[in-house]
């Protein structure tokens, strides 16, 4: 047995070779084929041997695949399904945040520990989300949002209003408004929108979480989403006036399904699962507060929002909380 | 417990935190008083309390540190002897090569797997080296070095000559001769050596110890040293040239102490110590063949030189091959 510091230190190289294996289709190639060849699949992606080799001998000593005597061929070890599984969350960390966790030091000297100051690559970011929401999210939050039915709904901080434009395609009575602050991807949103030809359900508005007000779009919207989102709406006044002005602003709402992930509060020294201790010390870094589920139950109740149920994702320490205006909650 | 890949993940983020406590002073403060106020210190130092504060909470979930209730203060946990002596392995890694780390799929895929291409960081490489070469290199070298007395040294790849200069204000009877292949390294050790009034006694050639031939300098040396390069000398066909050359430039040599990381030829999967892991890698990646120590002894052997003794170092598979010239030998 080695101890932590060593275990650190050659983790550190594990963490950069699942995402470059994830990256050049290593993963995928040994997931669906049950095996990689390891010349052939470098030829045919135009890749040297030695360097493909090289990350999957670190995969092999971390149990995750294992290259064979001859350094021919690779299949999945013990670790190869969690691995596969976590890959988005490697993107995550080693694209979107491989900047600062390599230049920590000086960007903490020149206090540099802003959202651009970090150089978070937001790119990679959103690449990971995809892999870990369509695994660890969608599955639960499509079966919330379809225990009751709608026909109109709103996405805040829509993006690239994709989950509005798949409702809109599985169900021609559905009518959809996204709500993103990115003029941005406000632009790319309206693009996919028309070439979709969807125009006529799906609109997008351009307009920041932060200070909504009423606009004829909201009128029949019956269900909102908002995604993992919520948390950077703080310090708690912020928040709080946000929560409001979303009730006050949508008439006709019948649910908000608000998806977040929130603080974990694990005791030190000690284990997190996987994402939590990159997603609360890039925040805190920062200084940005991530509020515990505690803190986000009292805003709710504050804001005119009854808590029905909080359905925990496979996200850890995140979770869709079943928000209903309050009618009884003052304005 | 959590799993092998959560892991993986958490510890990337624990490497950058030693690394960045590294660099700003923290785990220096803490060594040295025994715990750190993180208000004064911040302020000291112009950090921002919450960026320190958030590199001492990572470095506590690992207990590396204890950071107190209210944050005021970390003071020494129980991974933190092990995490300061291991520092410069850290800076060694996520500095100097963190860029690779960080990047390795798009480097990999873009056939950019050569010295310039991955983008390491030859500072803190150098700047590392000093940490952990004063620790786990230095007093074992001195040793094995004075046991048998010399008044001329060369030290192939010699770089900023400190070594040199080192033993000529030791002992003024002294004299000693460098080489180095990179010119910018020959004109900073040659300025540093006039300004040490020590050009009489310590002399700096520009030559590449690839392609070594006797030099008058080369006459009277009675020991030569060489760092960790050895390696570089390889594939074996130059490196057995490079060895006999070696041997037939100094002709009155009694000592060869070669110092050098060999390749482990550790089972995988399977932990490494410290460093191991990051040294092999990063040759594997560029296709840089690394040998073990039969290789070495073979060459060793057929070059002409009897190796004495191996003294191993304190970084992991590292030794000081005490090299005699084998007068039977053919040159």
């Amino acid at each position: 047995m080695v101890n932590e510091t060593t275990r650190i230190f050659n983790a550190s190289i594990g963490a950069s070779a699942i995402t470059a294996s994830f990256e050049l289709g290593l993963l995928e190639e040994i997931k669906s084929k049950g095996s990689l060849d390891i010349d052939s699949f470098s030829a045919e992606n135009d890749l040297s041997v030695w360097s493909v080799t090289s990350i999957l001998r670190v995969l092999h000593r971390f149990d995750i695949v294992a290259v064979s005597d001859d350094l021919k061929t690779a299949t999945p070890a013990t670790e190869f399904d969690d691995a596969y599984d976590n890959k988005g969350y490697f993107l995550w960390l080693i694209r979107g945040y491989g900047h600062l966790l390599h230049n920590l030091g000086t960007i903490v000297k020149e206090n540099n520990c802003t959202t651009d100051g970090i150089g978070r690559d937001g790119r990679y970011i959103a690449m990971s989300g995809r892999d870990y929401g369509s695994r660890f999210v969608d599955p639960h939050f499509t079966e919330v949002m379809n225990a009751e039915p709608f026909k109109v709904a709103a996405d805040l901080g829509c993006g690239s209003a994709e989950r509005l434009m798949g409702l809109a395609r599985a169900n021609p009575e559905f009518r959809g408004v996204g709500v993103e602050v990115n003029k941005g991807a406000v632009d790319l949103a309206r693009r996919a929108i028309d070439k979709a030809g969807l125009a006529d359900r799906v609109q997008v508005v351009h307009f920041d979480v932060k200070n909504l007000v009423y606009q004829p779009e909201f009128e029949d919207v019956e269900v909102l989403f908002c995604f993992f989102m919520g948390h950077d709406l703080w310090p708690r006044p912020n928040c709080l006036r946000a929560f409001q002005s979303i009730r006050a602003s949508f008439p006709s709402l019948k649910r908000f399904l608000f998806s977040d992930t929130y603080r974990s509060d694990l005791p030190v020294p000690g284990d997190t699962p996987i994402f939590t201790l990159g997603f609360e010390f890039t925040h805190d870094l920062m200084g940005q507060f991530i509020p515990n589920v505690a803190e986000w139950q009292e805003l709710f109740e504050e804001a005119g929002w009854t808590c029905k149920a909080q359905h925990d994702l496979s996200i850890a320490y995140s979770a869709i909380f079943d928000l209903r205006p309050n009618p009884e909650a003052s304005a």
